[in-house]
């Protein structure tokens, strides 16, 4: 079993997962291990990221049957994927590693640009705001979602998750040079939730919102009552971990 | 008189000056600025950059009768702008401003990433060497540069410019979390001086050069003796000073 960690600029694909329109990041990455190996392997990722959503380290797995040292696997793949993909790291796990079913904990990052005008450098990887946002408020807002809480009022529409539990271990709101980073860590996440928590938040940093809305927007379970989506070019996979501890 | 500061990512452009081929970002910029005013200005840079390299703070200036103030200068520019070029700032100049003729020192920054892989988010934006480099020895070569010389040696061969007396003010190598930072603020520079140091004291690094070699290059004044002509893509024009002082 051979375990990857990935970094890709998401701006030019349709998500990590193959789609009907678009390119799929994962047809993109099994395209060239089956190249390597000659075999029918099949990619499997930790993390369904959407359509625009960057990786800093997405986790994926694939059984193949070639010898190739862990060097060789990282030169190899990264000669045939496009510069917007990249393997950095290539590690030997034990058969029964599943990079999705084993993953205890996700890391996400927004990135949030703030100032009369955008970066030419961040288009398309960061959420551009010309106000400035109350990061105090944010904090103060964020501390109603640690824990375990039903998140349905973050979850997309179509989120296919039966249960809408999940635990947050980390949800911290920072100033940075260019803006706010919002940094979150749980034990797995509905489809759109680290958007959609971050959008409600940012209504929180606009002054659109109380912080203290954020506890009744958990508790009435209703989508209808949390903010807008944020866009996905702000997002980034930082991390999964494999173990208990942070 | 109008003065402007830009920030633009120079990837998809031929460089700052209106070329023969391809899209020039002074074209771009002063087709934005007649579309404000209906006049036929000209927009004249700081910096002729070349395709490929980035700015952070490039500097340019235009005549117009129209009294719009700063900041509708501001929102005006950049809506008709596309978002890989941006107005940074805006300011009244006196009469006699001229971007180019005007600026005492311009300070320059070439970014090398290091590392067995290259970051997705830094294609385009910096030089990626896979071999860690020896910074102490780069800065040793660096030295020999700082002060006032004949750059002949590190000038393209097609370099317009009369004399190649330059004096350099500062040039420092800085390890940094993904490779390595090189500043350089000079009271001018000749066409791709600054990418041919670069590409040279990266050399010194790799350890093809003793960093003593320096100071003979300089004093022959040969471009044959210098070494290879580091990409655009890692270089960006962070700065431009009007004034004496640093």
């Amino acid at each position: 079993m051979v375990k990857l960690i990935l970094a890709y600029d998401g701006a030019a694909y349709n998500g990590w997962q193959i789609q009907a329109n678009g390119v799929g990041i994962q047809a993109v990455v099994q395209r060239a291990v089956r190249k390597m190996t000659q075999e029918k392997n099949v990619v499997i990722g930790a993390s369904r990221t959407d359509a625009g959503v960057h990786a800093f380290g997405q986790v994926a797995h694939f059984q193949t049957m070639r010898t190739i040292p862990v060097h060789g696997w990282l030169r190899g793949l990264n000669s045939i994927l496009p510069p917007s993909i990249r393997v950095r790291e290539v590690h030997r796990a034990r058969a029964t590693f599943h990079a999705r079913r084993g993953a205890r904990w996700k890391h996400y990052r927004y990135l949030i640009g703030v100032g009369p005008s955008a970066s030419p450098f961040w288009v398309g990887r960061a959420w551009h705001l010309f106000a400035p946002l109350n990061v105090r408020a944010m904090r103060k807002a964020a501390t109603a979602l640690i824990g375990r809480h039903n998140f349905r009022a973050f979850a997309a529409a179509n989120d296919g998750n039966r249960s809408k539990v999940r635990t947050v271990y980390r949800l911290d709101v920072r100033c940075s040079e260019e803006g706010v980073v919002i940094n979150i860590v749980g034990n797995g996440f509905l489809k759109q939730m680290v958007r959609n928590i971050v959008g409600t938040l940012v209504e929180v940093g606009e002054g659109k919102r109380r912080p203290e809305e954020f506890r009744a927007i958990v508790a009435k379970r209703d989508r209808r009552l949390a903010g807008r989506c944020a866009p996905p070019g702000g997002l980034y996979l930082v991390r999964v971990g494999y173990t208990k501890g942070l």
